[in-house]
């Protein structure tokens, strides 16, 4: 499990007056970029070898409103799908846990030609621990 | 079926050099927007009471990268799920018809007093028609 | 002079694969927001009395390019031009303080009419002292 | 004399209501994007011989709020400063002309190692032009 914390800031409220609902989703991509950083990698060379990734398929449940200044909390854990297949599931907290929102992403890794490879051994041993 | 269309501009890219994948999600919103300004309405009243929306799940499956000056067709059409559920269903084509992406977003109304309220009659009727 | 400091996230990183011009702008404004919220006022109600602000003038000078992950200092201090007119002096640095940017922002003052009217005393206050 | 047309999408609108001030700046950016593209070039490669360009300074005046599904006019001409500095006048107008903005962007031009160079000879007869 790996996790971040936010504070909410003005770019991410909307006409609404609250969290644009797609603001909230910048702060899954970003967890994902630390969590890659602190292994050494990014999303453009996950493995030291040019293998890159890209988001397949996104989902997000909403639960409650959130305003400008709140401090979130993002837990991610990785699960592995197939060999080819990684799937991240996130909760976002805030205040004292309360659930803002559950989300998915599932990845899909591509070689340099874009041509689809299996996730990298790293990440599915990740996954798999 | 509502359809609009868009060229993809500079702040969709990303450092990938193609489409962020959060960026395709503004053209599901502006389209969601314009749909209801042609109707008379916004997010913020959506029925002449006061009534807003707000987004409950989306999901969104990704099928082809798109680039920068590229063209989208973005087309949307309503399935009411139960009195008080909404779900907008898009389909996202560029070029002749290739679909880039997929998605769903299930609306919630919200009174005034940001109670859930049912969906709002003209909503219904269209999407049952 | 007020001062706040960032990490640089991912959705900051253009197609260069460093900061966007514009994103470092976002800094700027999240810092003034913060300052008027630590006052207990907003941009919105600026006084206690509906005075809003808007920016009337923005300009910026590039000096060093940012990457993602850095950590930039932005500092900010007020000066007033006039009983109408607020400036707001801005640096921004990296590092162990090296100038990446200095950007200065003049501010007009709005009543709920829309109104231009005169700075607010208690940041006249601030801006003289 | 370079031109684009807008319509202000929802993602421009802010917690005010109205476009916020950086919205803006991104349709100078993609109106500069255009024009490049046009020519054949873009700004990571802005004469066939992997020149880059970067914003070196940025100066805008807002003279009128804008709102949701307005229509913008974004004008652009070059004018050379030095064999070093390009600079980019733009006026933004609205509905009849109306002036909504003026700004000013100065560019520098590198090269792949990120040394300054000369501005693009194709650059410098537009600007004398």
């Amino acid at each position: 499990m790996y996790q971040e914390q936010y504070f909410l800031t003005i770019r991410d409220i909307n006409y609404g007056n609250h969290m644009d609902h797609l603001a909230l989703l910048n702060y899954l991509h970003e967890t994902r970029v630390r969590f890659l950083r602190k292994s050494g990698y990014s999303e453009i060379d996950v493995d030291g070898l040019g293998t890159g990734l890209v988001v397949a398929e996104l989902q997000c449940n909403y639960r409650k409103e959130c305003f400008y200044g709140e401090k979130i909390t993002v837990k991610m854990n990785l699960e592995l799908l197939s060999p080819m297949k990684l799937r991240l599931n996130y909760q976002v907290t805030k205040n004292e846990g309360e659930v803002a929102a559950n989300a998915i992403i599932r990845l899909a890794f591509l070689d340099r030609n874009k041509k689809v490879v299996v996730v990298p051994q790293w990440l599915q041993n990740l996954a798999k621990g």
